[in-house]
């Protein structure tokens, strides 16, 4: 059944011996965002993945579900228990929205971390977020203590952290493509847009109609144009940054592609070209997840597929104002699972590239 | 909000004046064979779509759900009672195996005619039959008088037909791949494959992980190779036709395209090729929706993509005894709802190729 | 070989007896946007297809190229020359740009009219023209004859014109989607852009790297960020519409989809919701092909793929001035060759929506 | 513009400083199989990636062309001398057929070790190569030295190979799926059938009307059913195991997708489903990439994307005597570049994993 681990090739047995690795849980890993965790935490040579949850899968061998995970990892899917998380080192909630938020307060009273993938932590204003999240927060007195987890702006405050709010895909592409012009207020604070296209699996692995492959495929579309969930996380934080209010207009599409994010950012300056080119080379040169591209490329989402790389060009005319900014990342990974754990990495001061160093997929 | 109907540009209104023209009935059209019936029919100059059902979206209008046919009908999503359907003169049923056969009879009693396009009437043998399809049949009686709709084969019963069972799509595919070879006792007859692949619309609908577009984009796979409902279909047919047993092996895989089928047909026969190669043309020469290509030839699932037509190409080694015969269609016409309304009007009288006579799209 | 003709299915020969029916030749037929008009003409009443021609393929049957069209054009290519060409009621012109403009005086002179799907007559200033496509213009004198073939805007002159300059797919989609607002002087026209994605075909048929499948498949960019030609084929119309100058940003991508367009346009407007609204239904509710959908919709591309159809929808905020225009259309259809048609139509004063009043397909 | 260098995040500097490593030379970079090679390699611990060349894109830097490499790969492309190759330790062609043969010869006689990725090598009936490759044969002497490059047969012979003749992507999938079966002498040898279906990535890079995203998307094919020339390759293989002169037949199709090869292949046998299950099981149980599923498994392309397994799933009826072997591999890994990279690490002394070991890509 499991008999690459007799025959030794893939189990790295040696990091198992160590005392030192970590135990990590994830609940709710049957979903997109589970199994790539599963996919890059096998090969973590920090962690050991002691615990994978699943209430409507408990007792199903997880490569079962997942046979690109056969000879890499050895455990069935559990019912969760908070018990049993709580011997886990840091627990990555991989859950709808509403469910890390009723077992976080315990977990860090125990001494295990939290990552929470979904949105529970992610809005600093309690009545935003049940406004649209259309819940009551279970513990809005971690609010404050929860550090948006996106290390570009965080990095310090991940180092202590015992509760990371994962940022949402289409912020982690949007604010990181904003963050030099927004730091140095050199755009119209009232006159953002971000047009945003997004894989079919950043929607999920639910059942669902509206994203069979016969009703996603050779189509394209807007959706939620008159308001998005991700609208006030990115206004919050490109307030944040800037001190000012923000009048940021946000319009997700769906692409028929499995993964990947592209962000074409509007807005109008006064500042020339070669000025912000080199405040975004500047800003971002020690970064190992965001690379700049020369000046008048134009990314394709597949420079990042697999990988946790953000990828940034910017397009500044020499004739009007107006410059274009246009940011992809791969909604799994930079998106969800890769930054996960990169804030991971950080909270435990391992090296932060640990299990994401790898070149992306093309083609 | 039905503006096209004032500005007359899309309904015929002249048909509707007329007298003759044939009320429709279609249960069950929120799936793809019941849009892809209604797209064909609401441009049939000699019928008039009178009643549309659907339980779940009782009170929709059917533009609502289908914008591509905004313009084009004017009608909402009825709640069925047979009481209704029975004012039809005829009503295909595009619903789930085990819904027509509740119906039928007392359908056929008011004289209204059936074309069903799932699989209640396929299988002669009743056994058979609820062996495959796990329940008990509501009407055997009615099995021998249900005419299995593959003009190709059974037009002259068609004529008078009260009751049509409308052929699988798998089926269509590979009969009429095999018929001129099989008729003439051409080949081993127990020594026959199907190799065939599908589109993913002819999984249907339904809100289901297995055929969201994040699981079937990017891969292929097999299903069903130990047993898939459209063998007994196909045995039953190339044997009457063969007047023997046939022992015919099918595997049939999933294509992430959204339309199309393939057939790859396998056996081995000692007629040499010119004859093959006469005989198919021979076979169908007066048929409107098989066109059998050049001996050599690769048909591709595209050449037929929305239309109604069979696309056949026979390759005959001449070192060894092997065939191959490769048969492409449309999954949702020539495989569903054009060969439902070709049974129609054959079962009308009307143009045999009405509504239907239109290229196949490509690109 | 052409046996359909034989059995009488597919060719009318009605019209073919007729004394009236109009000769039509397409030149360059092997592209996307040629096999888009023969799969489109075939059927029309009115209208012979009597020369087809490539110079590549001179020789070869048009079906052996297109296998969708066999039973339904019985030519084969011809290498051009305007002597028989002039012998055509009307040309197509479906070639690369620079084609057209060689043959169009001697057409225009012999009494041909010309539809020219290329670029070569849609800008007015010469040195506009040539500093964007890179050549001298071989008949400047033309350009102001040349009719804009946009019917929406110029149907009255369409009637009488001889030489028709067929828009560009962008320029169709972002044009229709702004005409109420710039008609009325409604958006800041200094703070408007156009965020706009197209399926493959609309780079053509060329053999090129950067448009194979395995780089184009799971994958999306953007392109000409810093220019694109289809820019002041815009701004021209926009700016002759409103008689102002307009700051028009114009950014295209490219979509992992084969027919498609989606625009998504923004700008800023003082006026409310509903009366902007009531402008676009007033607008176009006599218009065959342009369907305002109900505000707040989503219009997907596959709404209108293969359909002359353009469909679109307003969103204006009520909290601020933002207001964002979607409009989809079919790249080959209104943005190509079905334009062309109902450009010829209205030409000829055939019922405009001839060969073109067909519902999409979906899925 | 190398910044990541500096930064020191990506390129494993203590792999540079050891002198152990081996220097690797890549000719024919820029197509799919030499992109592969790089992504793979640049993680690779024991060697060091010294020269990789082409000729039309010599003085590129490589990720200039391939932007996933960022970061990776310090390099430009060269113009590819003998000299300069046979300062290699080894030298993977990646080009076409017909160039590693007039190299080859030189580069052993100076030491380097030659893995030919294309098909110069792999027939050994010099006659029969020059009738399928159109060309004559540049050193047929080599022929016998030659080691053809699949593990799982030759792997004692590849530790002190110097020309490796690395197999092709087909033959991989379906030699692995026959091969228990044949050394068993199980099936009747003169009927076996392998219906092949592959990814586009397969059909290369080259500028092509016919793998354009507009041809290959939303439609299949077969091709090649007259004579493909990897039927030979897998005939030779199969002979030489069994002994015996086989009869197969092979179709290949093509796939709307980048990557994956899925081989279903058919025979007969008197063996019962339990013992063949467990000859499978036990021919590939020390093997780190073959893995064989439960029997009456399905495997998809997508279980190994990315990866260099094969999965295979053994189908047999309990009825008849039909077996049906379902196998998958993706082309460019165990198809091509991961396979040529175990035949390296075997032929070197590495780990036989190493670079390989890391799970597929779901979803």
């Amino acid at each position: 059944m499991f008999k690459k681990v007799n025959s030794g090739y893939h189990i790295p047995f040696i990091k198992m011996c160590m005392k030192v690795v970590k135990k990590i849980g994830i609940v709710g890993a049957t979903g997109y965002t589970g199994v790539e965790l599963l996919r890059l935490l096998v090969k973590h040579p920090d962690i050991e993945i002691t615990y994978v949850t699943s209430r409507s899968n408990a007792g199903t061998r997880v490569d079962a579900m997942f046979p690109n995970l056969r000879g890499y990892i050895d455990l069935k899917f559990s019912d969760p228990t908070t018990d049993a998380l709580a011997e886990c080192d840091l627990v990555f909630f991989a859950t709808p929205n509403g469910i890390a938020m009723k077992h976080t307060a315990q977990l860090i009273k125990s001494g295990t971390k939290v990552v929470d993938l979904a949105a529970d932590f992610r809005i600093k204003d309690v009545k935003v977020w049940s406004k649209w999240y259309g819940m009551e927060h279970a513990c809005p007195e971690l609010l404050t203590e929860a550090v948006y987890g996106l290390p570009e702006i965080n990095r310090e405050f991940l180092k202590s952290a015992s509760l990371v709010a994962n940022p949402g895909c289409y912020p982690t592409s949007v604010i990181l493509g904003l963050l030099p012009l927004i730091e140095n207020n050199l755009v119209e604070l009232d006159n953002i847009i971000a047009d945003t296209k997004s894989g079919v699996s950043g929607a999920g692995k639910q059942a669902n109609v509206a994203t069979l492959f016969s009703e996603m495929g050779e189509s394209f579309k807007a959706y939620g144009v008159a308001g998005h969930r991700h609208q006030p996380e990115i206004s919050q934080i490109l307030s944040l940054v800037s001190n000012q209010a923000v009048d940021f207009t946000f319009v997700p599409h769906l692409l028929p592609i499995i993964r990947g994010i592209h962000a074409t950012i509007y807005s109008r300056t006064d500042a020339d070209a070669a000025s912000i080119q080199q405040l975004y080379e500047k800003k971002y040169e020690n970064e190992p997840f965001v690379d700049v591209l020369a000046q008048g490329s134009h990314p394709e989402t597949r420079n990042v597929k697999t990988s946790n790389m953000c990828q940034i060009a910017v397009h500044k005319s020499t004739e009007t104002s107006r410059i274009v900014v246009l940011s992809v990342i791969d909604n799994l990974v930079k998106g969800a699972a890769g930054q996960a754990i990169q804030n991971m990495n950080i909270m435990f001061g391992f090296e932060e590239t640990s299990a994401l160093d790898r070149p992306a997929l093309l083609p």
